[in-house]
């Protein structure tokens, strides 16, 4: 049925994952981009897949790690005056093994792959000191891809736990997944995290900075701030939120709103700024971020602290100031060679979601944009999975590049492993429909094979080729759990005599026959028409059966 | 919390059910659109709330049933010559009691909602033999509308159950209900559902004539099918799914298909009519089919029997060719005064919706269109509530009047109670969304409420304004389930320290105290800003302080 096949590409060592379905009925498998994973021991992590690749390029130094937390350990770094980003090497022609590797997953050239990246379109996350994760890209050019979000709270959850949801994630479809975890032993969760993780790790470096300073906005300095970048650099975390565009005048446009600040780093950063009157020193210290980035090659994730919380706070005033301010942020960052996406709302009616793509598109030189949902309603909690799926599934439509998954406990409560795998089957499900009306070249193969399986009354392969085969197989178990049930032309929901798709292949049968009939000369005998007698019943006579079209 | 209120109309008679979730802080209650009934004992039924209206017009006789599974009943019919539909009123200039009703419920006009029905833009369908129902309107211009499919198949459930589905549907906001029973007991269980629905009931009266000649399509014949449109008509059946656009000429069209016929209804009619070579009776004695429904104010939905029913075959030449032939009998029901909608599709890609919508509109004169999802991927069984939530929002964006529902269990069996319940609230959410993204007057209301309880850590508020309180409730309640946590100003997501809109309530004083400050005269001592030393921490100086703005 199900197995992991790999793609090598121009040097042995680049081998890409896939899912292989195997399928019955003569039909050919489907092979299907795969983010699991090669799997892991919690307490090895995985292995080191992209170290010759990093090395061989002469321009990393291995040198001892500036962060506290980290002491005693050695870590990757750019040499003095070399920038090791995949947007460096795109834009001087290179083609990484990397950049070969994710285009290899896609079905597209490397040379496609270099170009949007050059341009600034799409980024391939990939922290030099991260080597475990395997190479992908987010781009609009590209599949569509989603974000998971997993990490402890302060009240809630423990690091094993994370790793566990982490690879759970992964199992099910994320391709990155960001670290949120607040609380105590944030560092030990991410490593744990980032060891064991064969996809990109996200995080807000803010919240571990915060917690340094005792949970007291008004303690955060850039130094303690700039501490933490490193910090989470060494470890190998391949991109990050930074609310840099937050600025102190934007932070009374958000004063009349009716949900205010909801992104927990803007308010953060509204608040510092605001009780200081200083200018936030994530935007005053942008060109030094930079530097550290560009020496590792992470990924800004521009992050939209005052994004709209709710239906009528939606592209107002103060969220469009703030996208402004990422555009002059990512065009920055750009100058370093430092990859950047932009990251995007939150809660918005369906007929204002267009906007925000083609305003993101002008003010950020049509850098990659990544969307929290957004949720097309508020009076849905518990279903926010869903609320935000519709308005995800039409942001990618219109260009956004990666989805930052919402779970069903989304303002209610820490996702469980549950909630983890609700939210990101609603989110592959949004990307898939959005990949599919983009016209993604081989999107569509997978719905083809769903189908023609569905028709043909091939359980097994419809169970193996959906999205959750698990889930599935047991709510068609659910009322005809016996064995033979698997091979019979109906289900439970329409029994025997109603199921249209039974009728249906008869009806081929029938057309077909009348077809075949019509080019014959009339001085042949008509077949027997075996699916009327049998299937449709013994009532048409010959005649009927004659005049048969 | 919440209780039932009525809204009374014109005349003591008229009284208009609503919602009216009770809330805290100062805040005025919010009356919802109501669904759920009186509520009945399933032995009894419901009250018969529009007996009178349909008397006091005196165009109506109690009469003998005719079908004979009604044998010994007394039903009513219109008086030879009259004709009892609201489009038919509507055209004549009467603002019926049924009108006034759904107006109120819509927050509308009543003459606004006859102008509406009299263009054959709306429909408010009520059987004279259901007066159990509450008036309702399907037409653009209203709230969009959601319809839940119940019914037993050939392998499974009991009358009971299906009787439990329907108000257990209704409770969580079914607009209307179709009952579309195979098996045995087909009557019976109608019956059940018909006197217990406080919703307009809708039935594909083909499955059961199929019943009546042992599942085989050879031996149908218009007459065995009239008398079960009679026998549905005089139980109280209020619209009715017809496959009448489905012609001969039009089957071959879908041979070639991934996945052929998959409208039951329209591959009983295909069969039925390719092994006859006959054309679809539905079609031939459409116009004996208006003089019946308009004798008991049924109203049309006409079928889509060639919907595509898998991706690859969206918006194909079957499918539009269909559509066209509704658009003939739309207009010639107009003549008998009969009301009308129309299906739609199905499986749908998001590129391709919004043609659906405005093919429908151009060849059906704007008749209420009332569509299955559709689903934007075929995926994902097991989640195609999700996949077609999101088609179904935007098409209802476009303008679609009512949703037909799409279970988990969609393809895979027979929906239980919990998927009744995920189906529903699937849907409202689609729906709702599309409320909010059309302007619909009101719409927003809900979720301000909602979002402004969220802001203000209302919890008790939150779970009495979401869409199911009772999960919101229990999501919450999973990690942080003592009783201060419903007062507490975070939840287990974020946690205490990480909470954005506690930080951001914080904030609105700061920034409400700089603009105080600002304007009063330099003389005067600044005031203790109180929220910043207890809230934000006690590190800003006096000297930062007074520099706040």
């Amino acid at each position: 049925m199900k197995r992991k096949v790999c793609v090598e590409g121009s040097r042995t060592d680049v081998q890409v994952p896939f899912s292989e379905i195997g399928l019955s009925g003569g039909e050919p498998s489907l092979r299907l981009y795969d983010t699991s994973g090669p799997g892991s021991d919690p307490e090895v992590g995985l292995a080191a897949l992209r170290q010759s690749w990093i090395w061989e390029r002469g321009d990393v130094e291995s040198v001892p790690a500036q962060g506290s937390a980290n002491a005693g350990r050695t870590v990757l770094r750019a040499k003095a005056g070399r920038t090791v980003t995949q947007l460096g090497y795109a834009r001087a022609g290179v083609v990484t093994p990397e950049m070969e590797f994710a285009a290899i997953r896609e079905g597209l050239e490397p040379e496609i792959v270099r170009g949007e990246i050059a341009a600034g379109r799409a980024i391939l996350p990939n922290n030099i000191n991260h080597p475990e994760s395997e190479p992908m890209l987010i781009g609009e050019r590209f599949l569509v891809k989603i974000n998971a979000n997993i990490g402890t709270s302060a009240v809630s959850s423990s690091i094993a736990e994370e790793v566990d949801k982490l690879t759970w994630a992964c199992k099910w479809g994320a391709d990155t997944v960001m670290d949120l975890s607040a609380g105590k032993h944030i560092h030990q969760t991410r490593e744990g995290i980032v060891r064991n993780s064969p996809v990109p790790i996200g995080t807000v470096p803010l919240y571990q900075a915060l917690e340094k300073v005792d949970g007291d906005p008004q303690q955060l300095s850039w130094e303690v701030y700039r501490d933490t970048v490193i910090e989470q650099a060494e470890q190998g975390v391949d991109y990050m939120t930074v609310h840099a565009g937050v600025l102190l005048r934007h932070v009374p446009l958000a004063a009349d709103r009716v949900t205010g600040i909801v992104s927990r780093g803007g308010s953060i950063m509204a608040a510092w700024s605001l009780a200081r009157h200083e200018e936030n020193f994530l935007y005053t210290r942008f060109r030094a971020l930079c530097e550290i980035f560009a020496a590792y090659d992470i990924a800004f994730s521009l992050g939209d602290g005052l994004r709209p919380g709710s239906i009528a706070d939606a592209n107002d005033a103060a969220q469009f100031a703030e996208l402004r301010t990422q555009g002059e942020l990512t065009k920055i960052a750009w100058e370093y060679d430092v990859q950047v996406m932009n990251e995007g709302p939150g809660h918005v009616p369906m007929h204002k979601i267009k906007e925000n793509v083609d305003k993101q598109k002008e003010w950020c030189a049509n850098a990659p944009f990544y969307t929290l949902g957004p949720l097309t309603t508020d009076i849905a909690p518990a279903y926010d999975h869903i609320t935000s799926a519709i308005g995800a599934a039409m942001i990618a439509m219109f260009g956004t590049a990666m989805l930052c998954y919402v779970t069903p406990k989304e303002h209610l409560g820490l996702p469980n492993r549950d909630d983890v795998k609700a939210g990101v089957i609603a989110y592959k499900i949004a990307a898939h429909a959005a990949d599919l009306a983009k016209g993604h070249p081989g999107a569509q193969a997978w719905d083809d094979a769903l189908s023609k399986a569905r028709f043909d009354f091939r359980w097994e392969d419809q169970f193996g080729l959906a999205l959750d085969p698990d889930t599935a197989r047991s709510y068609h178990d659910e009322t005809l759990p016996a064995s033979p049930a698997k091979t019979a032309h109906f289900c439970s929901m329409c029994g025997p005599k109603f199921c249209s798709m039974k009728i249906s292949h008869e009806l081929k049968d029938l057309t077909a026959e009348g077809m075949r009939r019509k080019s014959w000369s009339s001085s042949k005998p008509a077949p027997k028409c075996t699916c009327l007698s049998t299937d449709l019943g013994q009532a048409a006579t010959s005649r009927q059966r004659g005049a048969l079209v």
